[in-house]
């Protein structure tokens, strides 16, 4: 066993994914969608995998008819007109996506800033191509024993740069921001460019929910400002998009010359993605504007997060209000857990939301995920009073997670 | 850019598929189906894009019905009863699966021995992760100016044994093998086999063409010898066995404990495998015996084989009759290659094979792959002379490229 795996600790989505299911618990945890993808998008699949050259390797950098839809979708939200050939490449999900970026940019001891919490992927796939996460929290700037719109967590921009050391390489952003849902806004992301550029950071921006943002919030892309486009690798997701997390189709898109090495890493790691349903999230993005799909599939949502969230305030538990994605932080304190509960030797290794979201997927059956996965270990402590539910989910879920839930009461 | 992609060179694939468009050749080039996959598998990818758990995220360990399918159609050939739950991990290609057990096993300076010649990306799976590639040539004990079985490749297992060190870690065996078609003997997987029992290593079976051997040869699998199920992994193809090589599912097969380090690094590396290919390769194996797919689809390759090495002998050109795969290594020593043909530059910096095979693509219209791609550079001397056709096409394009290499005459 090398080095790099020695020190992994079984992740949160093989313990609560498995028990959500053994428990028949309403499974408010992973996020993904309980409901169908769009019909068009299934149709598309379907015909994909009856022209042959959909089930034979694609390039490495992505089919063009991706490549070019991409390109065309993308292009006036960059405020420029990208160029499929070298500005474009499709990964095998996000997650691949990133990994590939690190090993094309990380040496030994090259360190990355991220922000916490962070998606929990992101420490494996830094440490894996040997380099090294430095944390500056997120941190809420209004009372988070109350309900606040996730815009109160804010990065003091001192104490990023305070984090920053000539071995940092790379600074990762997250917006809309899993677990916080937040949306940044232009000054905040101002300022963390204007620190990249001063220090000569390349930018990650994870942007995977970037169609999923709630009024009055607008999803802003760091690769836009002054500048920022030269240094920035913006990562995108099918899965967040399209609602098919399982078919792992994941894009980068940032100028020729940066994307490059990323490219050359995920050429020798997966080779190409999967054709087919490459080629359905081409007819996705081709389709979308006419079929007004963004715009309905924001509705949607809004409404799943006002379901959710009427369920926290009848109980009494404040929330932070996500501005985008699918997923809100609740304050968990005032949830009664057991004194003698008998919790599985494993949990009691882990921070005290380990064991309340045990806790509630086993005994009032709705899963949620501990937020203290998305935390260093020092940090830790800042999230324990937290469990992230996730809204991707059918009204009818919405509504027996509420009736469950409710019994908290 | 990080000094693990600093070195790449283009790969071949990137030059000759591209190549073989632009020139409209025929193209024997890249081991691609240009014929569909069975009707049956896409029926089953069809339907499973209709079925909503199938379009989210899978167990990174692969889909439980495709692990049973697996351990169900393996279990006869490995003799023994696989455990689909331990000892069958889902990967995204076998690609993503060779790449991931040397992102599991290997630290800074872990050597990796290699049989040359060898498919080209273990090459950049191996550095990428820190290890060090030591080679050992199989060489052709026949006469390789003419006709010979695949058989006829040997290794020197005096020789084999030369290589290994202190540092050793695993070694790498492809059977059938990629480029030359050979089908090892048990005698010569007994041989391996003792080598790595004494050496204490880990054995990658790389058995992507298990399922496409030609009479009188049976694939032997080096796991089912004695006492080497404990130190081998083998790796499988869903692209190989099905026809779908843009599918991207491949499989891990061994012992929990040998494949967990993998499961490790790839469930970080890419999460999980896209959902509803899995579920079709799923289909393919459970109907694959009772519509006897196996046995007929190797009588249609046969067929194919014939049909091409009936080319190189009118043409004089000696071949390695392959044994098993579908790939044909032919010797070019008798094209004559005008002396004065205007080659890009950079076919100058590679060996002769890369423009022997470039002239083919260009003026005869029939693309080959040049295999001194898969040696390293101080062995490419023993390739220069063949180039690599494969015959996964069907036979109209089989009939298209032999009148083109008639020609040649
Ligand atoms: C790696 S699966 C996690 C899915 C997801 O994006 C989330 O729930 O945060
Ligand atoms: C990495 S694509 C190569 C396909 C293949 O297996 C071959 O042609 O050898």
């Amino acid at each position: 066993r090398a080095e790099r795996v020695a020190h992994f600790e079984q992740d949160v989505w093989s313990i609560f994914t498995p028990l959500a299911l053994e428990c028949q618990a309403v499974n408010l945890g992973q996020g993904f969608m309980n409901f169908p993808p769009p019909d068009f998008v299934v149709e598309a699949a379907r015909e994909a995998v009856t022209r042959n050259d959909c089930n034979q390797y694609s390039h490495p950098k992505g089919r063009p008819r991706l490549r070019n839809a991409l390109a065309k979708s993308y292009s006036p939200l960059f405020n420029r007109t990208l160029d499929p050939e070298t500005e474009v490449v499709v990964t095998a999900g996000a997650n691949e996506g990133i990994f590939s970026i690190f090993a094309g940019y990380l040496d030994q001891g090259s360190e990355v800033i991220l922000m916490e919490p962070f998606f929990d992927q992101y420490i494996s796939n830094i440490t894996m191509n040997g380099g090294v996460p430095v944390y500056c929290p997120i941190r809420p700037a209004g009372d988070a024993t109350k309900d606040m719109p996730a815009s109160e967590w804010k990065i003091d921009i001192k104490e990023l740069e305070s984090k920053i050391t000539p071995r940092s390489k790379i600074i990762v952003l997250n917006t809309p921001h899993n677990p916080i849902g937040k949306v940044f806004s232009r000054e905040e992301l101002e300022e963390i460019g204007a620190l990249a550029t001063k220090h000569n950071l390349l930018i990650i921006s994870d942007e995977v929910y970037d169609r999923l943002y709630f009024d009055p919030m607008k999803h802003q892309r760091i690769a836009t400002l002054d500048g920022l486009w030269e240094r920035t690798i913006t990562v995108g997701s099918g899965g967040k998009t399209f609602g098919t997390t399982g078919w792992r189709i994941g894009w980068l898109i940032g100028p020729k010359a940066l994307v490059e090495p990323a490219l050359a890493a995920h050429t020798r790691i997966v080779f190409c993605v999967n054709s087919p349903l490459q080629e359905a999230v081409a007819v996705g993005f081709e389709q979308a504007d006419e079929r007004g799909f963004f715009g309905s599939q924001i509705k949607a949502y809004e409404h799943k997060r006002e379901k959710l969230l009427a369920v926290f305030r009848e109980l009494g538990l404040p929330c932070t209000i996500p501005e985008g994605s699918y997923f809100i932080l609740v304050n968990t304190d005032k949830i009664q857990v057991p004194k003698d509960y008998q919790f599985p030797e494993l949990l009691w290794k882990r921070p005290k939301d380990f064991r309340t979201c045990y806790w509630l997927t086993k005994e009032i059956g709705v899963c949620a995920i501990p937020p203290t996965e998305f935390y260093s270990k020092p940090n830790q402590v800042l999230a324990e009073n937290f469990a992230r539910f996730a809204f991707c989910k059918t009204d009818e879920t919405l509504d027996a997670a509420a009736e469950r839930l409710l019994k908290l009461k």
